[in-house]
């Protein structure tokens, strides 16, 4: 099987079933619990926090979550703002920012969305118009899961102290985090959310980093765990899989020549726009294929064990119109987007193998479709 | 060592190793994408849910979360309900239901909490006196996780329901499931709460059970999973072996006479206090020391490698006088709480062997106790 489905889901690198393991059954004990066993429990919990505040490049907290989709929805909750304040996100934000923003639109805030370019930027000179002194929170992506577009959250989060120097700035960094390179500090949002199965670490953790001295509303109430923002028996079995698979991920890093070769390939022997900016091709490529259904195409690559994605596996159930039209993608275009997302273990072979697949599939299919 | 806190968290089987491990390196695939791959995923998660309803015993629905925690607050967050409503809970809930009928209080609700007799079982007379037409939601522990107590639940929907018919009734599952005998059809509790990591299944895994036909509110967005209430990739791995988990307990059950035969040694031996209702010993005793603290005696314990608790977890670290103050003890009891708790692995000679150490600590913290 060739996987080039990364930006969906990873697999869990090998090496840390033993981490997994253990915590499982030998080090399993209650983080909350009186006896030395359990405090060696808080020691390897505060020891992957900060492993991960390392990789993270920041001097604020970590609350771990059960997922990035969590850590988004932490980030919307953490304050209790103003009724009507406005917040802003993007055209192509992830479901869990997509929605939870519609959420917060049904209470009455005043959403909006910024949108993005061809490439599925969110556009710096309109997000700057929609900023005003009664703009409360800021959500956007800083590496788009649709297309792999890189946004500048740096300058974002300027512009938006600069409206309203209390603004809360998260930004879903799930794509970006070991991905491309990410210092928290640097960016300058207040929040940042990531997903450890993203990395070749297992799925059911997240993180939600905060900037230091920040102060968080309760996310879920219980015991007090995770300074007392989202309380639950830790999940150390997971969270220092996590921890690990960030370390591991320095050495294994992708191939950046893999994609920008594919797209000369792509567009050298296909009718396709590339939705991808050029730029920031380096571990998802989106490209659009004129006058093919995506889904077709996938299915037929699938016969051939190359399994690819039609972009964000979470909206692709639902058809993948709402981000044609945030592209605006010609008509030709619009049912066609195809996500190649690669990892470390990706092979120019296994790319090679794909691009003969695609060309024999692709024939098939315009065949067909003119035979019709 | 022998670990006789398994109230507070269990270790995983060994033989579920292999299940995570294959759904982290092998069938890894986001179950929202569109080839066979997770398909196949859907179906594996479709048969746990399935499974894990039959192990319930009802016809609803069940909604995978990351802890039983996190199923509490759901319940909780489960309706809109009217403003100032009446919330009833009891004095030993656990800190998840606690903490977050306590956030409702603070959001202007009409939070009222039974007390409970010297067992920690909620007073159905006092229960029936609070309960109004304007209560909207109650929330009692099925077995008291510091205690071992077991609420009649069946009875205490039945009177809510009287009271109000569009009352909700939520229990907390986490220390009932796979311990004792539950059919949540027969309990007839609209909501439902149950964790892993208590039945030897992995940290990081609950389900809320919900009544057939109701509909709840979305408690996290994004991407749609879990019928819409709680978004975010399955943690597959996780949730099948839980489903596994409940397999294994049904031959793998505890010794029922273990603990009852510990407590004869203890008030035979002890100047004690036996907090769990003679009935309802299994799983969990919970004793009290007159004049010792509970926490030099598990460390004294602990040296011999016997780990045993003093109460929830998620509050020991907090002390233990919520609870001894809902139970009422007398003075010389306050401070000397300890909760034994075994699971299908505890035996006869490990029992042995804390009841020659217990006598041997005891004495030696009387005797500087008396010393001093």
């Amino acid at each position: 099987m060739i996987y080039l489905d990364n930006a969906a889901t990873t697999r869990v690198y090998p090496e840390l079933n033993e981490t997994i393991n253990y915590y499982n059954t030998e080090r399993f004990f209650n983080g909350s619990a009186l006896y030395a066993e359990a405090a060696a429990v808080s020691r390897d919990l505060k020891n992957a926090r900060e492993n991960l505040l390392r990789h993270l490049g920041g001097d604020g907290g970590l609350i771990f979550t059960a997922s990035g989709t969590e850590a988004d929805n932490m980030a919307f909750f953490c304050k209790t703002f103003k009724p009507k304040s406005r917040i802003i996100i993007s055209d192509i934000e992830h479901a869990a920012v997509l929605n939870t923003a519609a959420a917060f639109k049904q209470k009455g805030f005043d959403v909006v969305s910024c949108h993005v370019d061809g490439g599925g930027r969110a556009v710096f000179e309109r997000f700057q118009e929609l900023l005003t002194p009664e703009t409360a929170f800021v959500s956007i992506v800083h590496v788009s899961n649709e297309t792999g577009a890189v946004n500048d959250i740096e300058k974002i989060a300027r512009a938006a102290k600069a409206a309203n120097k209390d603004c809360i700035v998260h930004s879903d960094g799930v794509q970006a985090f070991k991905k491309i390179g990410v210092n928290v500090g640097k960016l300058g949002a207040d929040l940042y959310s990531v997903s450890a199965h993203k990395i070749h670490a297992p799925k059911g953790v997240g993180a939600l980093y905060f900037k230091k001295g920040m102060n968080l509303n309760t996310f879920i109430y219980g015991g007090g765990q995770e300074m007392n923002i989202r309380s639950a028996t830790e999940n150390l079995a997971g969270i220092a899989a996590f921890s690990k698979a960030a370390d591991i991920a320095d050495g294994r890093g992708i191939d950046r020549g893999l994609l920008p070769r594919l797209k000369d390939f792509l567009t050298d022997n296909f009718d396709v726009m590339i939705n991808t900016p050029e730029e920031d091709i380096s571990g998802i490529l989106s490209v659009s294929f004129a006058w093919i259904r995506s889904e077709t195409l996938l299915h037929s690559l699938e016969k051939h064990g190359v399994i690819v994605g039609t972009g964000s596996a979470c909206s692709s159930k639902k058809g993948v119109g709402r981000i044609a039209e945030a592209l605006r993608l010609p008509k030709k275009y619009y049912e066609g987007i195809l996500r190649i997302s690669i990892s470390g273990d990706t092979t120019e072979d296994e790319i090679e193998f794909f691009k003969e697949k695609l060309l024999e599939e692709h024939a098939k299919l315009f065949k067909r479709q003119k035979g019709n």
